[in-house]
């Protein structure tokens, strides 16, 4: 595989039109952007054998949500990532699989700086292959900061064109101290007179290339801070720009299950109920019990819309089975699923759910349809759709036991969606 | 309710001797040692009405679990906490309802320090219902550092002891910068040559009683180093004492998210098997695949031993049910696990495991037995008892299908141990 700079190409696709439009960030379309991710670190405070930016979160490894932050900016135009060589494949198939765009490889150095430069250098066409334009601003970020928002992109971009070079700053969670040689309390620092320096950071181009031109090797392997280069080579200080708490850096093993429950608690809030009758009733009420569960729904009777639900960033269908009396898939809906092509980012999860007269309806007929939802939701599964079954039992005579096992039902849906638990595909829960 | 220092006495549990034994610990039983936990902070950083200490993590306030951890160090006398007067009912509940030991309750000021000095006060019998004896060393904790471990402890009183002062500290995550007044980067901080400060920290009761008693207004109210003052006031040189990374402050809703997903996974690390059955086939594979999906099990064939299992901290059981053809709960387990008096501290996962020759039994006259177990698993979810079924489907004629099906429910119980989804309690899963 050639090591030197690849780009996969394209413009923004229609998912992410308007998500990141020039207009509204301040940052005009004709101002040259590019990003550049410095990915080569081991990550040995993770204890793990995996770079951290590599480790699955909901299955999909981390760096890529990062990318998914910064590519749907459309006024970046190239997003540079410096990974080592023996990672360069794996890197690229992840590129490939989520359908990442205007990203170029690199190789990493053997420390943070010595990547950043390699990535600087692939935008200063000093690289031999590389033929990527030069930006006017560049953005430096980590890639395991993956919840950095177009808002304090946009605010470090346009700081970075008025003063040369910006960052993002949190205020301090613990006192700064300094130890004495025999470690003791040397002194104690005001914390209310420093900052944690944080990413995003953005820089004019030529500021942190002749920064990065005249380093020395000991800034090269000991240095952590590019605001300091371009402070101390460029006489450049830096503008600093708050941040949310959400920039922090994914650092140990706790870090990325906070990302997961985020993630799981972002993508859980929007559900959309599909549903094979026009009954009001049923629909409204499983409605009304959702969103006492926490999330927003949207009603889609005839799985119309699905297009515009799924582009909206939905990953939770609810479909409504009145009209079958077997456990049958929601095909329609599945259909419209795949034919909308959603994005490979999340995994989707369908709860179908199902009526059952438990006077009238015998339950042994039921066992093969149970064990062929298994089969069915083992195949979706391929596909990253996690299929669930909710049975809700009542009897005719007995409205308010209906009305109570909705609830129920409802509940149980939402505590699917909720932990999107792939071990429990195709089971068929009872309310 | 009485404002004054309450004590709620009694020596410590069966459940934490040889937990925290003097002599592992370097701490001779002879010193005397107390903690004070400031918990009077309102939690702004969390974005919530309810103060991050009280937050439930798997249904228990957070300062439970820090609680826990201070009183299972057997070496530590009494645990004072500074609560403000609104929740000093609330903690008051907490504390019996979770059984802590050696617990006093004193008001909080209105900024740490002063809450810290309050608590710091009852242990100098300065507060006039205060019956507690002065130790010769004291632990400051953060109520909101509930991963705190004995050996950290032990470490920071041993120097405290020695050098008067002594607190954990960490590496720093992020580059600290100082700001200048125009909000742009003054100086950025070498990495290596500070740290971050953290807790536990410990000191010679005196000296830290005599800092607080010097301290001036500035510092009560804008301070937040207790290492500071003893320098400051006393001249006391803390020593510095390395801590795990375990020892983070739980500061914003991810915190939560982290703590709580730590702990899932601490408590589901070990499962103990309790079988009807002699026969080996069944116990094995079970037992293998639970370890497949990384679990230590433990087989209690018959039931015996229970009260080792539990007193040892296990809080997963899955039992096999080949006896019964009908879905009976472990009536026999759940019993035992009553007499054991589990500690209240986290809900106990008991799957029960089921047999069905499919060929030969017909599932009608299974719906109303799956109905009862929902019963019956909301009853002793009361008692923080999680309740699951899981079916293992078989043909006699197919030993090779029984052996996947047995991989499936291990595969599943493991998940519906790990995920502890209050949701799901009551439901049969199906393999």
């Amino acid at each position: 595989m050639e090591r030197g700079p690849k780009r996969d190409g394209g413009a923004p696709g229609p998912a992410e039109a308007g998500l990141g439009g020039g207009g509204e960030s301040g940052i005009p379309a004709t101002l040259a952007v590019a990003a550049v991710l410095p990915a080569g670190g081991c990550g040995e405070r993770l204890g793990g054998p995996t770079p951290k930016q590599f480790c699955p979160v909901l299955g999909r490894p981390l760096i890529s949500y990062t990318l998914q932050a910064l590519q749907r900016v459309s006024w970046i135009k190239d997003i540079v990532v410096a990974v080592t060589s023996e990672n360069m494949d794996m890197m690229a198939a992840i590129v490939q699989r989520y359908r990442h765009q205007r990203v170029t490889l690199v190789e990493a150095g053997a420390t943070r700086h010595r990547s950043i430069f390699n990535g600087l250098k692939a935008l200063a066409g000093d690289h031999p292959h590389s033929q990527l334009p030069t930006p006017t601003v560049v953005i430096i970020h980590d890639a395991v900061r993956p919840f950095v928002e177009e808002d304090v992109l946009a605010s470090v971009v346009a700081a970075a064109r008025d003063h040369g070079a910006a960052g993002a700053i949190r205020p301090l969670v613990s006192t700064v101290i300094t130890p004495s040689a025999d470690g003791c309390l040397e002194q104690s620092l005001d914390r209310a007179k420093h900052r944690a320096s944080e990413m995003p950071q953005a820089f004019l181009f030529d500021v942190i290339y002749r920064a990065y031109c005249q380093c020395s090797d000991h800034d090269m392997e000991f240095g952590t801070e590019c605001l300091h280069l371009a402070l101390k080579y460029c006489h450049t200080k830096a503008k600093l720009v708050d941040g949310s708490p959400d920039l922090w850096k994914v650092t140990y093993r706790r870090d990325l299950y906070a990302m997961e429950s985020i993630i799981k608690d972002k993508i859980s809030q929007q559900i959309c109920v599909v549903a094979d009758t026009e009954e009001d009733f049923l629909q409204g009420l499983l409605k009304k019990e959702l969103e006492v569960q926490g999330t927003s729904v949207t009603l889609c009777p005839n799985g119309q819309d699905l297009q515009k639900i799924i582009l909206g960033d939905c990953y939770n269908f609810v479909c409504i089975n009145t009209k079958n009396s077997d456990f049958q898939p929601p095909r329609q809906l599945l259909a419209g699923l795949a034919s909308a092509a959603p994005s490979p980012f999340y995994p989707i999860a369908v709860v179908s759910v199902y009526f059952l007269d438990s006077q009238n309806v015998s339950l042994s007929e039921k066992m093969k349809e149970v064990m062929e939802m298994k089969d069915f939701a083992k195949e979706i599964k391929k596909q990253n759709v996690f299929f669930y079954g909710v049975l809700i039992c009542f009897t005719q005579d007995n409205p308010q036991q209906l009305q109570e096992n909705v609830r129920q039902g409802a509940s149980i849906a939402a505590s699917l969606i909720k932990d999107r638990n792939a071990g429990l595909v195709g089971q068929l829960l009872i309310a």
